[in-house]
Formats: structure tokens, sequence, C-alpha cells
């Protein structure tokens, strides 16, 4: 059982950034989030373009935002359960709440914080009549580990971002890297499309289009993948593999959450914006893309603001009877769990003579 | 006349940050600020102190934050009416509004945003019979542009950052600089405490303490100032210079604003922030340390989601008919009225042969 002080349940920005908020107040938080890394959208759908609209960055990458975030957090110490779904939600006669994930995992906390933007991210499977027997047997929608690929037999099916970049990064890892796709034009960032162009021209990845995967084959794991080659001259090839990869894309879906006895309204969770961002469950709260209110914004910069009031609150609720006394970070620090001190330099007061 | 279609009142980061939201809107922002300078409390009080709690950024310094939004909003072309005071709001038949400063400078717009933070700058004055008499005629308590005390002899008193550093400053630029401070220590960063101690022992600046001024003389401007040395060999001594200025700190008044008819509640103006952070006048928003509704946090990133709900509102407030659709600057760019465009590199689509 992990135990924290706020759990939240999505790691994207705005939970990533509630942990900040939590530790000024001294409180500790444990994050879950479905995707093998941290970050939410801007890591798994768009870490290397530019958002303009962060306070104070004329222009900053969402995948250095998340990384400056993540530094912002380190004397924090959050923990992490990543690659695993929140599943249900359990509330104790004390009060205090079980999340449990699709793998088992069980966290236990007072305050549950839910930032889960627009969703778990799951991927999109392919129309595959035995799929489900090789999953975790050779099959896999997300990369969490490059080198469980290191000297294998690997086809990767997807046109867009991923499946090229994959591709890339896999040519120099796995023994034997084939690229199927529908079509014969891919889309994705130029410099992408270029070097699989290059590495197909070296034979570095075995290029199949356009073209499906259409059949698994192998006795308990993955043996071969059959692939029609489609266009003028149609025929069936059946490839030796150890690992199928499809990458068709994640989609965000709200899942199980939608059945915590929740409000929900537009496919997100209503909360009291009037206050504290906490839901019709007390001690659940709501922050960031997946929450509701009137003139919400599914913008970064307002879940950052959600996330700082909701810990406010939390920090009320576990100490009903203390008294919180705001202070400015440039005037106290920031005194981290690892027993890290940062500081302004203070003034002196020195004599002139 | 200056028109625009958000006057702003106060050019703190949450001032300056609204300029950003209203002009991805395309609605051209106005601000007015009592200091000289953009930046409210993070350029006129801490200016190279830390801010830790800025989403984003593990450190930040005060001064460079204002300098990244300077930056930020630089597309959106504002207009400053700076080193005024917005004294007087005026609402028309239409219900659109004017603002007239202490100058006497008019300003005409549909909107007003109050970012006002905890007030107007007015600096703390010594009390001197004849103070009012040489305003402007060679005693000030700000300095706005320093080429002003070129080649002049100058008096200035205090024994915080602003008398320390503003001497070191103007000990290269003024003809004579004399400090006046009533204690033998000086309060601020230990590197001005160090150099001012220089600047003394090679003659460039004249350092009468513990001291204090005790009366000013002239005909029209400015002669002389007298000093009583105190301590020990108590004297007085007369000083014949151009320019006093005395640097006791600059404090925050909420001012004639609190004249215009709005809920004031804790020094603070009341805003709906169930909504819009609109006041209890339709058309006039309070926004950042300035307003005030339960749970408030007078933090800058707070302001900044304020300013942002506060755009949408405005928005729909001149363009009643019009349906804003929200794009995310990632995927829409942002186009600056200055015709410039910042725009994500775009996906190809390319085909691989
Ligand atoms: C292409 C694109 C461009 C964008 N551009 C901008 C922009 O310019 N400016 C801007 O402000 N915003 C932009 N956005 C939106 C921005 O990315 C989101 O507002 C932001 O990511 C929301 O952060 P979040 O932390 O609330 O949620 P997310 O980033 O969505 O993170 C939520 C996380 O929760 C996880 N999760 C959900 N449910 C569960 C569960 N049951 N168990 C485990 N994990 C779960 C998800 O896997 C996900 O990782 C853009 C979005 C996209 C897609
Ligand atoms: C020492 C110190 C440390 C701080 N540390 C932090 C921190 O770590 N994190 C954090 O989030 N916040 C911190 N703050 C608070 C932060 O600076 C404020 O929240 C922020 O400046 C508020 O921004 P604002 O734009 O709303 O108002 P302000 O910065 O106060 O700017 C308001 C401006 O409006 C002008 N104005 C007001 N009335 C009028 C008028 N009638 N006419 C013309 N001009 C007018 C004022 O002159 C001023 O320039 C700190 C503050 C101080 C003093």
């Amino acid at each position: 059982m992990i135990k924290t002080d706020i759990l939240i349940i999505g790691a994207g920005p705005t939970g990533l950034f509630a942990v900040f908020e939590a530790g000024l107040l001294k409180l500790k938080c444990h994050l879950i989030d479905a995707l093998p890394q941290a970050g939410g959208q801007c890591s798994e759908i768009y870490p290397k373009k530019p958002i303009y609209d962060i306070p104070g960055f004329p222009e900053v990458l969402a995948g250095d935002l998340v990384d400056n975030l993540m530094e912002q957090i380190k004397p924090f110490q959050p923990g992490f359960t990543l690659g695993e779904r929140a599943d249900t939600l359990e509330k104790l006669e004390d009060g205090s709440f079980i999340v449990t994930t699709n793998k088992g995992t069980k966290h236990h906390a007072p305050i549950v914080a839910i930032a889960g933007g627009l969703g778990s991210f799951e991927p999109r499977k392919p129309q595959l009549d035995n799929l489900a027997k090789f999953e975790d047997n050779g099959v896999a929608y997300i990369i969490r580990d490059p080198e469980v690929y290191r000297n294998k037999k690997v086809l990767i099916a997807g046109g867009g971002d991923s499946a090229l970049d994959w591709s890339i990064f896999l040519a120099e890892v796995a023994s034997e890297v084939t690229l199927v796709h529908r079509r014969n034009e891919f889309r994705g960032a130029l410099d992408s499309v270029e070097k699989v162009q290059e590495l197909k021209n070296l034979g570095k990845i075995n290029l199949i289009t356009p073209a499906e995967v259409i059949g698994l084959e192998g006795a308990k794991s993955l043996e071969t993948v059959t692939v029609r080659k489609n266009g003028e001259n149609e025929e069936e090839i059946k490839i030796p593999v150890d690992n199928f990869i499809p990458l068709f894309g994640l989609s965000p879906k709200l899942g199980p959450i939608a059945d915590w006895g929740l409000e929900i309204e537009k496919n997100a969770i209503k909360v009291d914006n009037t206050l504290d961002y906490q839901t019709n469950i007390p001690g659940v709260y709501a922050i960031g893309d997946v929450n509701t209110y009137p003139g919400k914004l599914k913008l970064i910069l307002c879940g950052f603001h959600e996330a700082t009031l909701m810990c406010q609150s939390a920090y009320q609720r576990i100490f009903p009877d203390k008294k919180y006394v705001m202070k400015y970070t440039t005037v106290g620090g920031v005194t981290g769990f690892d027993g890290s001190k940062k500081e302004a330099p203070k003034a002196v007061v020195k004599s002139i003579t």
C-alpha cells in the first residue's frame, strides 16, 4: 500500500505543479499515470512543439516545460506509479481514500486530486483476432523501455511521428526494423521523414508500403506477422518477428473515473470554482483539463492556478485546526523534503565607515 | 485622448500578461502605471531576488520575469502611460469609460481592467516644511531618467537598496554625490554595501552618517540642503546641491480607485470569481493582487489565470454576437499587431520511396 498526503491522478503539467504547491505546505504527493512518462499531453502528443502562452515564456517546447516542472518539483520527492491506470476509488470510514490501479497497485491518502486531463491515454489498437493473446507476449502499444528491443526483430506499424521516430531510434537498437504503413505518405516532422528515407536507403529500415498487418501467429509468444501489401502487386508476406508495435496513436478516455460517483458534464468533472475546485465528493478535487465550471478554459496556465488553490484547501482539510500563513517563496525560500534549501540571498546590515 | 480596447491600470505582471491574452483575441491594450517602469512590485521592490513558484521556472529573478513578459507581449504593441496615476473613472452613456490621470492624460476604452496590485506606489516623503515647494524643482522621489542628473550636484537620503544602488549609479553621472543616512548601518545586498564603501574610499561618494536632512533652501529651485550630523560631534552643515533625492521607499496606496464606486473589502476590490473577475461595475474588471474573493491568494500565477479569464469575458462584452473559438497557441501560432507571426513548424505529408 502506497501512502501519501495528496494522491494525484494524472502526471500532466497540472498534476506536476500541484506537487510543488503541496510541497510548500509540507504535504507529500504521489502521482499515478497510465503513460510510462510524466507530462501528460505535452509529453505524449507534442513534446517538440512550441507553446507561446505559458506566462513568462515567449516560447517553450512542451517537452522542455515538462522537464522544467520536473526540476521544480524535485525537492519535494514525489512518488510515481507510471504505466498504470487508476481504476477504482474507495472511501474509507475515516474519510480517506484507496485508489487501485488496473495492475492492482493500491494507494491510500486523505486527499485525491484528479488531474486526469482529457482522460487516461489508451492506445488505438488494430483490429486483429488474436491480438489480446499476444499482448505482453510480443505486442506492445507503448514503448516503455527501448532496451527490451535490443537485438530483436521488430515490426512497427503506423504513419505518424511516433512510428517514424521509434523506427529511427530502434534502427540502432534492434537487429531488424520493419516499418509498415497503409499509405506511401507519412505525416510528421520533415527531418523525421527524411531520416527514415535515409535509413531505408541504407537498408537499416525495411519499409513496406502501402501495406497492412492482417495476422499474428505464434505458439505462445509472437513468432510471425502476416502483412498484406496493397496496390498493384498485391501479395501476402509472413515476416518472422519478435515484436509487433502498432503505433496508431493514443486517445484519451475518461474511462473508469466516470464511474466514481462524480458529477460529470461534457465529459469532464464538475467542480466548485467559487472556492477550491472540489468535486461533489468531499476530499476529492479535480484540476486542469479534467474539470469543468462556468468559463472554464482548457489551458495549462489555468491548471496551475487551480492546483494552487486546491492545495490550500487540501491543507485545511488535513489540518482543520492549523492556520496556514502564506509566505512568498522569495521571502521564505523553498525547503525540500530531501533537505535541500533554496533561498534568496539575504540583505546584510553593515556599516560603512 | 488615448483610445484602446482594454485599458489596464497597473503594469505589474498581471497587467502585462493581460496584454498577451487580449492580443490572442485581437484586442489592443494600453497600460497606466504610477511608476516610471513596468513590472509592479517585481520591478520596484525585488527585481534582483529569485522567485521559486512561477510554474516552469525552478528559479527566476523578478526582474527577469518582467523582461520575459515584456518580450512575450511585444507582438501586441501595448501603449504605456507611465509615471502617472489613474485618478478618475467616468462612465459614458454608451457604457464605455474615460480614465484620467493626475497629469490630466485621458484614456477611452470599452473595458477597464484594474491590475493595481497593492495600489499605486507612492513615495514615503521626509517631514520637511517647504518640501512641496521644491517638488519638480530639485526634489524627486523616483529616478525616472538618470541623465537628468548628469554633471549635477546630487544629495541622496536613505539606507536601503535604492539609496545604495542609485548612489553607485549616479557616482558615474553626477558631478557630486552625497549620501545621507540616519544610521551608520545600511541594509542591502552585500555587494552594494561593499561598492558604496569602495566609492566612499575613492572619494566618489561623500558619505554623511548618522545624519538627517533638516532643511531645504532656495529662491525658486533648490540651492542648498541643511544636514544635521548626529552623534558625538553634532553639527549642522549647509550643502550646495542641485538635487535632493530622498529614497525612503515607495508604499502602495489603493488611493483614488477606492472612490470609484467599487465594492472594497480588506483594501481590495471584490470581484465575481465564479465567472470572470468582473467588479460591481459592469465592464470594469479587477485582476491580480488588487482583487479579493473567497480563497484569494496574492500570487503572481493567480493573476495570470485571472487575466486570461477576464480577457475572454471582455471579448464577449465587446463582441456580444461573435462566438470566439479558442485555439491553442501551439496550433494557431501568435500573430502580432506588428505583422509578426510565431508558429510551430508544420508537419509534412511526404512519401518515402
Ligand atoms: C496539440 C496540442 C497543443 C496544445 N497547445 C496548448 C497551448 O499552446 N497552450 C496551452 O495552455 N495548452 C495547450 N494544449 C493543452 C494542454 O496540453 C493541456 O491543457 C494540458 O496538457 C492539461 O494538463 P493536465 O495536466 O490537466 O492534463 P493532461 O496533460 O491531459 O494529463 C493528464 C494525465 O492524466 C492521465 N490519466 C487520466 N486518467 C487517468 C487514470 N484513470 N489513471 C492514470 N492516469 C490517468 C493521462 O494519461 C495523462 O497523462 C495543447 C494540447 C494539444 C493536444
Ligand atoms: C518581497 C516580495 C516577494 C514576493 N515574492 C513572491 C513570490 O515568491 N511569488 C509570488 O507569486 N508573488 C510574490 N510576491 C507578490 C507578487 O509580487 C505580487 O503578487 C505581484 O506583483 C502582483 O502583481 P500585480 O500585477 O497584480 O500587481 P503589482 O505588481 O502590485 O503591480 C500593480 C501596479 O499598479 C500600479 N497602480 C496601482 N494603482 C494605480 C493607479 N491608480 N494608477 C496608476 N498605477 C497604479 C502600481 O504602481 C503597480 O506598479 C512578492 C512580493 C514582495 C513584495
